[in-house]
């Protein structure tokens, strides 16, 4: 690809484009594989086995044990002890789960979590009434176990293998969000419009998307979702390819079968497949390019995916300002931004992923949580009781627990910062010593920073304390005027890692979520932190062990290491590169960020988004503010409405230039 | 006013107003004064004789600063010997500081950095030719030291008393921001209009404000520029009073005489003096309603600083959305936010400040830092060295350093969560331990929060490690459902705290900015954290020194100070409440956050926007989803625009609802 991909931006010539090899994993027979495809000849380039392995989950096996969970003589029993209200429907909700050394360790295993809705409405919200019941079914959907959920920090009556009769207690309003159920909404919002008159500022050609001297291609495929390539700004090379990589969301209630409650929404469920079809006006606001994304059915006829992703732009306010106060005269422009978002919905979940790029050659990548938190069932408490908040969730209904759990998100950002050998330099700013006769400081105010280059595969945390910051550079090209590596800088979310024990299956299964900034070495088989198969493993698959198993190969005499160029710190190492040194190597950057979610009633029922944002924006990398030149920001152009006092719809006003306030 | 606003909000009885006070500091004779002024009675409450201090600074003292500092025999010399190139004009920028232990403690100074501009346009970039030469100058505007500057890393030339010779290397293209000196412009972004036919969403009567359930009265005055007072949302209370309290920015060279480059914008200058008017279309798109500002000139008559705030909607994308996947319908609505936004210039910065109101009864709060860099000479190094950049900052042009600086800002949050008795609960999260008894916890995967009640004025830190989450809330008010006390949570900006050593000026100024979140008893004298003067403090004049005062005093037997409700962690203290109890006090919570900003190329000529975002959300005050009454979007309301392939205009499109991808 690299070559193909100079040779293109050179723009002398088309070049010959590389192989098109497809991974596929499918079932034959009995056996299922990971194949891969080159398409061009149509043929197989090679064939891994996957024994032991299921595939992701997909929505026919979903629906599948639904069925089978509900027709067995056992579970209706079961439902029937329930004594639910007349006109309930049940409603049963598949959770697959790995193996947690209670059964057999290749067995994939679907909880089925039940509900009830008391409406004949499908679209009712029967998260609002979770029932005290969870069935476990085997990977050949025979019913294996069923239990009964804690229910509280009451006594729980004893049913003798029954589960609790639903109480009627629990019967409430206000639980519905779809609109037709929740039906009084607010007047007071008057529209708002967005308009183009001469259309957008990016153009589209194919999957290559150039805005604002951005260029792009966007992918995606049923795991990740939305991926972009090859990020240029001013046809100079950035990244080459950003890509939410996995995603966990554990929960964190100890008691049986909760530990069972986690989600890999994009290893296992596959965030591509869950992918919304975006509706014009309703998902997305002015003028909406839409891409398709292509899939496969499970017969393996090709499976359109409409409108997965959307591309727009929006207004972000004053980009830059100035105002001479000399003069009176104001320079100021504002931030036009392209925003990329896709939508997946993993059952009762939502997430928005979006990228955004600023005409001063930063770009941000967002996470939004919304949709319905996840329920269970508590016992309403005795009314003579003055009761704590319950340890693990927090009660959102009458009888409905949301339990705590964290979202934990890998963005995998894979640098191309003028080429394809980086470092990862890591400044922090401290304070000068008091008394060090070498920096003297007598009035104590001074500051200086240090820079160290990372030497070698690691996992590293955030410190705001020191103002940490993580640079992804090019060693080889300087800055001419600041005279340092050319480079971006991380924009961090500052988030709690995974609180699971590193003991648990559920942090050997991620990883990733031990730290907060990974660096490693390219490899074209890394591209998920939490393994190929996440909640298949047993551990041992994800970037940690990719590093340990690297740890110390490869190391040779000699082969400086050094940072060799008289800048701060050195890296400490000495030794040979080996195969895990990452200095001025091909390196990737996973940046592990999300939310510790301890639900709060105005998460229910609905949950109004959450978001969580990073950044990324060159440092030392351009000659000068990359925005300098965008134009002037003028009412000739914007076309204002002043509004005068009330509510009333005033006139459009026009003026130029600021008069300086003389005091 | 307490009184007054609950009658007022009862809707029942226009309320007789409280009293209208106002504070005016005065120069009457060679007296300084304040006075507090009852405009209703025309008579004056109280005065106080303001001995050894001095009025914030104002253009006019700026100004005679600047033509005394010039006409200085002795200064004229000094720019003679700078041997300027012909046709240069000398910019001298005036910076006050205060005393440093050098000078009579009592004395304002006056340090006059000298620039020159070679181009005859006034709005010609002067920063971009920083001069080796500073001047000190006395209260009196006298020339009290004649400075030259450190000037990098490299022998400076010895000259005997005079300054160094404008290096003519030095001159370069490429450092002008103002449009007709920076002519190249980019013509690729297309016009982008925001309409709203039936006009905004808000009404205004005088300044209070009434959007999408909140309700809140605007403010603004010389020293903090905008506040906004009675926030309420659905008629519920939230906040007393939110405002900027103060800004620090302080240089970390410490070289003489950098250690007196800092600055206090809302203390020292006033950001209500340096307000913008801002212009319609130009640093507002859409609907805009203005509010002007009323000041004084030197005389005491009144000044109308027009449009110093500006309030209109923006669109933030999606607010909530749900598909059910079994019947593939889905529900979205979009969040139409409430921005407020006012602009200062101080001297060669910009600050924006934005206040955003969101539906879901969240708000956020916003700083950008745009404008130019302060600079500094530096020597051109030697064209045979291999340089380490200097240690104290960015070289950005030609001879051009941008030094490394801290800004520092100070969120005043007066709190009312339904009602002026508030707490200060610290939450955190934290692995549940994997061998207590009390707790199983057999797969490792449980986590449980803590939380805690401040039980005395203090100042605390951030910790994303444990998740720790500051909630402001009201003990005397359940929550029906989840049990626990009504309240909202702080989403935090992770910044740096001050990096100037304790015992420097600098720290004992802005004590402040040694913590992240102080919580305090309120006290009417109590708005500034940096104290009400500054720059001319020697100390002891801030929170940390509030607090301290109060530690101790006022404690008697009794007075139960345990958490009272049986949740989570008691307090530990054990004492009475004291003058420093802040359980169920009324309490201020103060948030310092920033950027320790080490300048970067591209920030350089004038910098695109760096954002520093602080939250406020609910956290179980209100029964469920504030926003769930927020109409679902259509396109029908949104008329949205599809692009075809290409940059093409595209048709309208339309459609209802979501069909779910049947694998």
């Amino acid at each position: 690809m690299i070559p193909f991909l100079d040779v293109e931006h050179e723009g002398k010539q088309t070049p010959a484009p590389p192989p098109r090899v497809a991974k596929v994993q499918a079932h034959v027979g009995n056996t299922f594989f990971e194949f891969k495809i080159d398409l061009g000849q149509q043929s197989v380039v090679s064939e891994e086995t996957l024994d032991g392995r299921h595939s992701h989950i997909d929505s026919d096996y979903t629906r599948r044990a639904e069925l089978a969970c509900m027709a067995d003589p056992r579970v209706k029993e079961q439902v029937a002890a329930l004594n639910l209200p007349e006109g309930a429907t049940v409603v049963v909700e598949p959770w697959t789960y790995g193996p947690d050394g209670m059964n057999d360790m290749s067995q994939r295993m679907t909880m089925c979590w039940f509900y009830m809705r008391l409406s004949d409405d499908p679209d009712a919200n029967y998260y609002a009434y979770p029932l005290d019941l969870c069935v476990e079914m085997s990977e050949e959907l025979k019913v294996v176990n069923i239990f009964h959920l804690p229910s509280g920090d009451h006594d729980r009556i004893k049913t003798e293998g029954k589960p609790q009769e639903f109480d009627r207690r629990k019967i409430h309003e206000g639980s519905e969000y779809y609109p037709t159920l929740n039906t009084e909404h607010r007047t007071t919002t008057k529209p708002y419009h967005v308009s183009q008159p001469e259309g957008p500022s990016f153009s589209i050609e194919g999957n290559k998307i150039t805005w604002e001297k951005w260029t792009m291609r966007v992918g995606f495929n049923y795991r990740e979702g939305m991926t972009l390539h090859d990020v240029r700004f001013d046809n100079r090379s950035l990244f080459y390819r950003l890509s939410l990589a996995e995603m966990f969301v554990p929960y964190g209630d100890p008691r049986t079968p909760y530990p069972r409650k986690a989600a890999f929404d994009l290893g296992n469920d596959g965030a591509g497949l869950c992918a919304n079809n975006l509706q014009l006006g309703c998902d997305c606001l002015g003028h909406i390019k839409y891409f398709d994304g292509w899939l496969s059915t499970r017969a393996g006829t090709p499976l359109k995916m409409p409108n997965v992703i959307c591309c727009h732009e929006i207004d972000d306010g004053i980009l830059w300002k100035h105002t001479n106060f000399r003069t009176g005269r104001a320079a100021v422009t504002r931030s036009r931004v392209l925003v990329l978002q896709t939508v997946i919905t993993a059952s009762n979940y939502e997430y928005i992923f979006l990228f955004y790029f600023s005409q001063d050659a930063s770009l941000h990548y967002e996470v939004r949580a919304t949709g319905i938190l996840s329920t269970a069932p508590i016992n309403i408490p005795p009314a003579t009781t003055t009761t704590s908040p319950p340890a693990y969730g927090t009660v959102v209904a009458p009888g409905v627990l949301a339990p705590f759990h964290q979202h934990l998100f890998s963005l995998r950002i894979d640098p191309a910062i003028d080429g394809h050998a980086n470092s990862l330099l890591v400044e922090e700013s401290h304070p000068l010593p008091l008394n060090d006769p070498t920096t003297p400081n007598p009035h104590g105010v001074g500051y200086t920073t240090t820079q160290t280059y990372i030497p070698h595969e690691t996992g590293l945390d955030l410190d705001h304390r020191v103002n940490r910051v993580f640079k992804i550079v090019n060693e080889a090209v300087r800055h001419p005027t600041t005279r340092t590596p050319v480079g971006v800088r991380l924009l961090p979310c500052y988030s709690q890692m995974l609180l699971a024990h590193p003991s648990s299956l559920h942090a050997k299964r991620s990883e990733f979520a031990a730290h907060a900034v990974w660096v490693t070495r390219y490899d074209d088989a890394e591209v998920f932190p939490a393994g190929r198969f996440t909640m298949q493993s047993a551990g041992g698959e994800g970037i940690a062990s990719w590093i340990e198993g690297r740890r110390g190969k490869g190391r040779g005499a000699g082969g400086g290491d050094g940072d060799g160029d008289g800048n701060g710190n050195g890296d400490g190492s000495g030794d040979g590169d080996g195969e895990s040194g990452v200095r001025n190597r091909d390196i990737v950057i996973w940046h592990t960020f999300g939310s510790t979610h301890n639900p709060r009633a105005e998460d229910w029922p609905v949950m109004p988004v959450e978001k969580m944002i990073v950044g990324l924006k060159p440092v030392n990398f351009f000659d000068r503010n990359p925005a300098l030149d965008v134009a002037p920001s003028t009412q000739e152009r914007n076309l204002s409405v002043l509004v005068e006092d009330g509510d009333g719809q005033g006139e459009k006003g026009c003026c130029e230039g600021v008069e300086s306030v003389d005091m």
